[in-house]
């Protein structure tokens, strides 16, 4: 195991990151790398040695579950604003590990069928079972962002889905599930360059959504949304972090660090056998 | 695009492995390496190169089926014997790509209400979606395989299953999925010798289950069964491959070789745009 110093962290991710009282979004330079004191060079080395330690607690996890249907889990809940870097996440970070023992959603729009149901409804079956890491690229959160600036439901079904919510999440963490709730936070002149590279190149053509400038013309209801979120749902038990994102490279290292946390303190363990090694030893030896 | 002689064949893979007529699995060495003249170490790099073309490949298909609900898509179906390297090819080959493109179902024992329906029933919902890479570890052919050796079904329903799956695929490659089947074929001795490793070392036993070795002990009639598949089910639109795997390596390059094949064979392309890009990039700007 490689000791966080050794991978150019000066502080502690999960507390610099961390919402807790008195926090204000405004007050977070998308800019900034907190925590983290080398350069960008020094981050790609840094993040390849956080990838094996990642790889190794991520197979722990998943083999400890395996006679231990109670065995933990880890959620990580990415939400943010269009090219805040999503994607580059789940490609970057994730994709570092080995995909059987993840489970990845990506929430869209909710279809006709899901509509019907309570919010929760479509977001309960996929918490991610004993043992894998889930991933959701947007979640249950949608219905308390787009879905309060958008209107989409009356303010007071708006209002108690910030209980529900956290009701549902104290559930999973009871259950054994850590939570990682992460807001990659960039600036609006960043979000302006980026859509901009996607329609300059004829590649990124299909990444670009006009509905994008919709929603960027909205910002500061976004963000006064998100504010909302954070004094409603950053509890004890299931923080947020607020991670600027403005370099994609420092949102990636950091979380990264946010997810090595959460599994050191899982701490999971190779199981014993469940059978008999030198019997099954003696058994091979005569087959 | 690098042209596959620079990545080390001296064939086709998709030609030199595929299940043609008369095909005999007795004749396959599970040490040969087929079209690969290069050693292991140059596999490595050859590896390293086929992931990046992978990776584009995955990507552009992915963006083509944004806006084509009928865009084509890629199954690759994994059967083989315990410790024959499925795991391996799902994390090295598999892994490589982005996450948000894959579809990886892991086929286990069927519970009790998937043996209440119809073989296929389980294996119809995960059917990839446009655009996507489907992994299958282990699938329908599970059905017939382990169900024909330990007789889980009579041999009239049994044989009822191989005309049922050749009549499901050709649904699959009329609707657009690229069907890519493989079995991984290792020897005997090379199981031996791996399922010994899994025992020696505390941090694989969770990985070995004492039914690998009843298994074991069905080899011949394991590999009749798996014979009969290659007759009954290698068609022209949906052929097995049959990859030597005793050397992990080669078996790798394999499936990537094949995995590229099918995406080449699809050739897509990113798409056009569906919106005014110069009326985009006004709003953009105005914003």
């Amino acid at each position: 195991m490689i000791a966080k110093s050794q991978r150019g962290w000066s502080g502690e991710p999960g507390e610099l990151l961390r919402v807790g009282a008195g926090f204000r979004l405004a007050d977070v330079d998308p800019d900034a790398k907190p925590g983290y004191g080398r350069k960008k060079k020094d981050g790609a080395a840094d993040l390849l040695a956080g990838e094996q330690e990642l790889d190794e607690l991520q197979e722990r996890l998943y083999a400890q579950s395996r006679e231990d249907p109670s065995a933990p889990a880890v959620l990580l809940v990415l939400q943010a604003m269009d090219s805040a870097g999503k994607g580059g996440i789940v490609r970057h970070v994730i994709g570092a590990t080995d995909p059987q023992g993840i489970h990845l959603v990506a929430f869209k729009k909710p279809t006709p069928e899901e509509l019907e149901h309570d919010f929760l409804w479509r977001v309960e079956k996929e918490v991610p079972g004993a043992g894998y890491i889930g991933v959701f690229d947007r979640s249950h959160y949608e219905d308390v962002l787009i879905g309060k600036v958008r209107e989409l439901a009356p303010p007071e079904e708006i209002e108690r889905r910030y209980g529900a919510i956290n009701d549902f999440e104290e559930r999973l963490v009871a259950r054994g599930v850590r939570i990682v709730k992460v807001m990659l936070h960039i600036s609006p002149e960043e979000q302006k360059a980026r859509l901009g590279e996607r329609l300059e190149r004829p590649d990124k053509h299909w990444k670009y959504n006009p509905g994008d400038v919709d929603e960027r013309l909205l910002w500061p209801r976004y963000m006064e949304a998100f504010q909302t979120v954070f004094e409603r749902t950053s509890t004890d038990r299931a923080p947020w972090h607020v991670i600027p994102a403005n370099a994609k490279w420092y949102a990636r290292l950091a979380v990264q660090a946010l997810l090595l946390d959460a599994l050191e303190g899982i701490d999971p363990q190779w199981p014993a056998a469940t059978f008999d090694v030198e019997h099954e030893k003696a058994r091979l030896a005569a087959s």
